[in-house]
């Protein structure tokens, strides 16, 4: 159900031809409200994607009436053309819809420096319009898709409301934020500044903390739209800790879906001076090629996982270090402990838990391994 | 020739057993003087080899003997036990040659967090010993291998003078400073003050800017021996640029045979408001694993080079850059520019050129591609 899950959301998603397998590739999100209150947040990229730089004005107000997906297309570099085709999506949206445009947000996804087809756009917005339904999440969650290999998406409930959402990743899957296009709908009764503050508490320790490939994308935006249709006013606190398993459901399987994986590893850090250090060494970890590459090989290679720590500038002692793998403990006080051959690294699932002996903080870091498949997907074509 | 290209120096390279191929892997470096002179630099990976605490230490008068190199072991993260592996080393060699402990580096390469078999190293000191000669340079090449598939040397010479070096790479080639091992040697007459600043300066824009894969090793280091057997005393500037001609060429060599690779790519920053927002850059695209599978498949994905730099913090508009892939500009004013299919990257060497409009300081990053045979090498072994 994704995001129609919750009361008063209509969705759809549609086939326009943008991508060359003819599958959908237009997602529309509608809130019927009686609220339309909004938050939403970006990728901190410096280079972003038309849509980013036009969604980012219309959820200044904290009020969204409706947002529009499409794949087969980033629309970024794309230059004063590719904004005009971000600005007409909008307009198109606004009229089939009965909205007003600055009230429409826009994703694309795709392939980035090439032009959107505004021609097919439209169709696509006018027949996505058409298909709008309370049973469209599903539709709507597939449209988003590029590499992904399934739809992801995932529903919760709070007391009187629900919390639903769908995302797309596969590639390109770092932090700060998202590197991933998401939406998540409520019909919980919540003012658009209460939104926008469980929003960026529920991603700072969930998609922010996905970590797949250490490339951050131009495009990512993760939203969320509250109809209050339940007619539930839950307060923050309690809201913020459904949402962020709904976000937690998703950033995991963005991570189980990544691109050529085929290992999920979890890193822990505990130990840390402070969270920010924790999630440094993990992130630095996350991003180690080599430490990737073995992980792969069901190799429990912990010397680079302390050659990885050991470029951050995280407060910790050499010598005082701890590296589990798949619950060994292979490395204590920075020296060898059980020999490595005990750790079996077979199960897709990999734990990696690193005490660094310098405080209380800590952070887990979700990240893939590299693969050939991962080289593959990423040279064989264009995406 | 390597490093016996210059005079006072001799040099041995023998097969102690460290190695399961039975390949050479100790090398021992002597300068019979008459001066003594040394500088060095070493990995700034705050986790660092026992080898590297030693040779810290003895670097501080700069006055240096000897260099014992081995692989087959990085004798990293080995606790009290390796570094009385590497104590005994240097004693070993200064038995051996006669010469003082405290004037003898200590090098070592290989797996992390094994011990090194102290009986087997200590005979392959004996042996080198007995084996020095003013020939030797090439065989200790050899013996530093790793996983390199051919020994790197280059030698030049200045008025009156010869400076030459030998170097190991491979894998885990990045920066700040070395991930790598490099032993240079002249017969150049200079003050260890001297050759501490002209090692800095050379290595600054040649080692450093070397960024493979983007891990920083534990074990690096980049020594440079000074005789005065040649009697020439050049000056500082004079003999910088010479050894900065003997860097730069050994690091192309790191490069070309870095681990996997099928493309040598040099990313050219230009524009940049200054020289470390232009190395920033460059190494943000380095990095960018998706740029770098990319290549391999000789795609030129133009997109991920800006994805890549909005990522840093160097001053640029996103609007203001040009990209020019093997000559042919694909990107102007951060928008498409000439059809991509122009670009042929089926040359191993690729020059990527970024403009980024923001002022007059520029740098070169080399790196490598992503590829299969990266994944293999680094997944398929300990390593």
């Amino acid at each position: 159900m994704s995001v129609t899950a919750a009361q008063g959301f209509e969705a759809a998603g549609v086939a326009a031809g943008l991508k060359h397998s003819g599958d959908r590739d237009v997602a529309l999100v509608v809130n019927r409200g009686p609220s339309q209150a909004a938050a939403a947040v970006f990728t901190s990229n410096r280079a972003v994607a038309n849509p980013i730089i036009w969604s980012r004005q219309v959820i200044g107000d904290g009020t969204v009436s409706a947002i529009i997906l499409n794949s087969g297309g980033a629309n970024c570099f794309t230059g004063h053309e590719g904004f005009q085709a971000t600005h007409a999506t909008a307009e198109a949206v606004a009229e089939a819809v009965g909205v007003s445009s600055g009230d429409v947000l826009v994703c694309s996804t795709g392939l980035i420096g090439e032009q959107l087809p505004l021609d097919k756009l439209r169709q696509g917005v006018t027949d996505a319009a058409a298909a709008l339904s309370a049973d469209g999440g599903d539709a709507a969650a597939h449209a988003i898709l590029t590499t992904d290999t399934h739809a992801k998406t995932s529903v919760r409930t709070g007391e009187g409301y629900t919390v639903g959402g769908m995302a797309k990743g596969a590639g390109m899957l770092a932090p700060g934020l998202a590197t991933m296009l998401v939406v998540i709908t409520t019909d919980a009764q919540l003012a658009a500044s209460a939104l926008d503050s469980a929003l960026r508490n529920a991603t700072r320790v969930t998609f922010d903390r996905l970590d797949s490939d250490g490339c951050m994308s131009t495009n990512d935006q993760v939203t969320l739209l509250a109809s209050g249709a339940s007619g539930a006013a839950p307060d923050e606190a309690a809201f913020t800790a459904v949402l962020t398993e709904v976000c937690r459901d998703l950033a995991e399987q963005l991570q189980s879906d990544a691109e050529g994986a085929s290992h999920d590893i979890a890193i822990t850090v505990t130990g840390a001076a402070t969270e920010d250090d924790a999630v440094e060494v993990g992130r630095a970890v996350a991003r180690n090629n080599l430490f990737k590459a073995a992980v792969f090989g069901n190799d429990p290679n912990w010397g680079r996982v302390l050659a990885a720590i050991g470029t951050t500038s995280a407060p910790f002692d050499p010598y005082a270090v701890d590296v589990s793998m798949n619950g060994v403990r292979v490395c204590h006080a920075g020296g060898p402990d059980q020999p490595r051959e005990l750790v079996d690294l077979t199960p897709r699932a990999c734990s990696v838990l690193i005490e660094l002996h310098a405080g209380d903080a800590e952070a887990t870091i979700l990240t893939n391994d590299l693969t050939h498949d991962y080289v593959h997907e990423n040279s064989a074509y264009s995406s």
